[in-house]
């Protein structure tokens, strides 16, 4: 296992609790970041470039064993360079599709999983068809890089979609239906080369300004049947994509259909380890970072359950005072070594307990110490 | 929490966990070794140079929040020089008590922590002195730089004498007596800046050739008494030196004495993480790692509780198949990015289980895929 360099481009806390989980396993890192003042600069080799720099990322590419990526907004064209030389796991294909919302909602309707109705829009007069088609409320939303609730506007009645419209239109974009949902849930998978799939338990998030505040696992009041149901849709797309690594997918829970079942309604993926997964680093028998690259070395995957319950909350714009925090039982501190701004997530605390009662009782004191940033968008 | 650099003396595994265990607190870490190979140059800043180059030591020292060691041989003077400009964690003074084993059992026997007879031997007519005194069999010891089993000869009859003083003669010895023991424990304690203090539950060690072998925590058969006892004279030593950080004591386990109460005999101690407290990272609330740096940068301790029942083994002189390895159930791979060589200690697997009959059984498989490997002495 020594000698064996892995390749990751995006140098964010994703990144650095990927090589914090890594050099246990005997790995070693290199990331590609253009921020000199990235999260992973003291702890691990960083190239120092823009991602559409093809001498930088041939020079970031060379003798690595395995190229991943923390970030889902890397340019496919850089990730399809690098898989002509080494293997780029997840495969490039699940950038694609996880950005550009359409590809995405389509991707999610061919293999039957349900999802928001959806129409593109592409000029003032699609918006028009596609209000016709979808009803209202609806959101307009961009089909690219949008994140933490950016590049999107809810149209609430007609009144709203000359404003919606000048806020968003001239670029490619896509109509949203509002389905009304009790929670947003999220389910993170991960598949081995050899096909082998683990499920974590299903999580319920929070979010504030459009910003992952908060999440819970397991899914408190989480069913079998609903757990069953999303696990379902995951191997679909990870099989689908011929997936390897973590994959994350965003999910809304809505009210039961007409017989009584459990409906999920995909909202987006991303082929990454994900915020709402920082809970397992202490709450799961196998942490997303530590799965993601035993998939993606070709280890086998480890167990996903949970230890117990866990909550983990964001630290968003501006530190709380951690010793405060540290002193809080079983409450566990990230930082993730970034100036603070607002909007910024500068680091999370995750808070276990044996019960989800103890549980609730140890978040509660966990967020008594929460500042009360503005929450603005940031990264 | 920003812009705290942490000085440690020694870039070992030990370094290398802590500085894992502290990025995730905000820290960042420097260390002093003079191996250019050490396990952490990957994943901090490294001065590479002598313990004793006092221009190299003053460089090291160059705006450190707070130095510590993870080795107990540095110079206690290279300690004390950096006393003078920055806060040196643990003191100096325990340093200098664990480097000399005649130090350390007159500080033991001052605190009234018993421990085997023991008497000094300087020359023939002393080690013939202490013979008589302690009576046989014995163990002929150097004072100093002794080290998983290095450094000591049995002397089981008279016949042994000889080839003893052969072995060792010349330097400063002890020589202490044979005491029968059901086990060895170990006791691992941490006090922070203000006084508090949080132990470890016993752990129960075997060790191979003078190596440690095997950790079980808690160690099996433990009662309270013994815990007790243990964390009494833990307690005494971290006071007696007003400690900051952790420490580890080697216990016998002897037979109770004639009213029945248990009876523990000081060995040695560690003023520093320690191996028989690897299990942690996964077994307990909070790392002894973490618990080290939260006591030298002045946070509160973490909870010292196990979350259940671990054993850790060391992975020593080769390393077995890590792919068999990790598809055990709560199985986890600690490598430390060491080329192998016979004796040398290159990581460890720690495995957890809900209690001790599905550790028991748990342990026995991940033992199975352990190399048949000649233990010798090493590092």
């Amino acid at each position: 296992m020594n000698d064996r360099v892995i390749g990751i481009l995006g140098g964010g806390q994703l990144g650095r609790m990927l090589a914090l989980a890594g050099y246990p396993l005997g790995l070693r890192f290199r990331f590609l970041d253009p921020a000199g003042d990235a999260p992973v600069r003291y702890l691990a080799e960083q190239v120092v470039a823009s991602y559409e720099d093809h001498l930088a990322v041939a020079q970031f590419g060379d003798g690595l064993m395995v190229a991943t990526y923390e970030f889902e907004n890397v340019p496919v064209a850089t990730a399809r360079a690098l898989e002509q030389r080494i293997p780029v796991y997840p495969p490039p294909q699940a950038l694609e599709v996880a950005q550009d919302r359409l590809v995405e909602k389509r991707f999610f309707a061919q293999l039957n999983i349900p999802t928001a109705p959806f129409a593109p829009v592409d000029d003032r007069a699609s918006l028009d068809a596609a209000i016709e088609q979808i009803g209202l409320p609806a959101i307009l939303k961009t089909r690219r890089l949008g994140y933490d609730g950016k590049g999107q506007t809810l149209i609430e009645n007609r009144a709203d979609i000359d404003d919606a419209w000048y806020a968003l239109g001239g670029q490619p974009l896509i109509l949203e239906g509002f389905v009304p949902f009790a929670r947003e849930l999220s389910v993170l998978a991960v598949r081995g080369q050899d096909g082998a799939v683990a499920c974590y338990p299903l999580v319920e998030n929070l979010h504030r300004n459009g910003i992952l505040y908060r999440s819970i696992a397991p899914a408190p009041r989480l069913t079998a049947e609903v757990q069953l149901l999303a696990e379902t849709y995951a191997r679909r797309v990870l099989e689908a994509l011929d997936y390897v690594g973590v994959l994350a997918i965003e999910l809304f829970e809505a009210d039961a259909d007409r017989a009584g079942s459990a409906r999920l309604l995909a909202n987006e993926m991303a082929p990454r380890v994900h915020n709402s997964g920082h809970w397992t680093i202490e709450g799961a028998v196998t942490s997303q970072f530590e799965n993601h690259l035993r998939a993606i070395v070709g280890l086998p995957l480890g167990d996903a359950s949970a230890r117990g319950c866990a909550a983990m909350v964001n630290l968003v714009g501006s530190l709380p005072d951690v010793t405060m925090l540290l002193a809080l039982p079983d409450t566990h501190l990230h930082l993730y070594d970034k100036a603070p701004r607002p909007g910024r997530k500068l680091g999370h605390v995750t808070v276990c307990a044996g019960d989800a009662t103890r549980l609730a009782e140890r978040l509660a004191m966990v967020e008594r110490y929460m500042p009360l940033s503005p929450f603005s968008p940031g990264d």
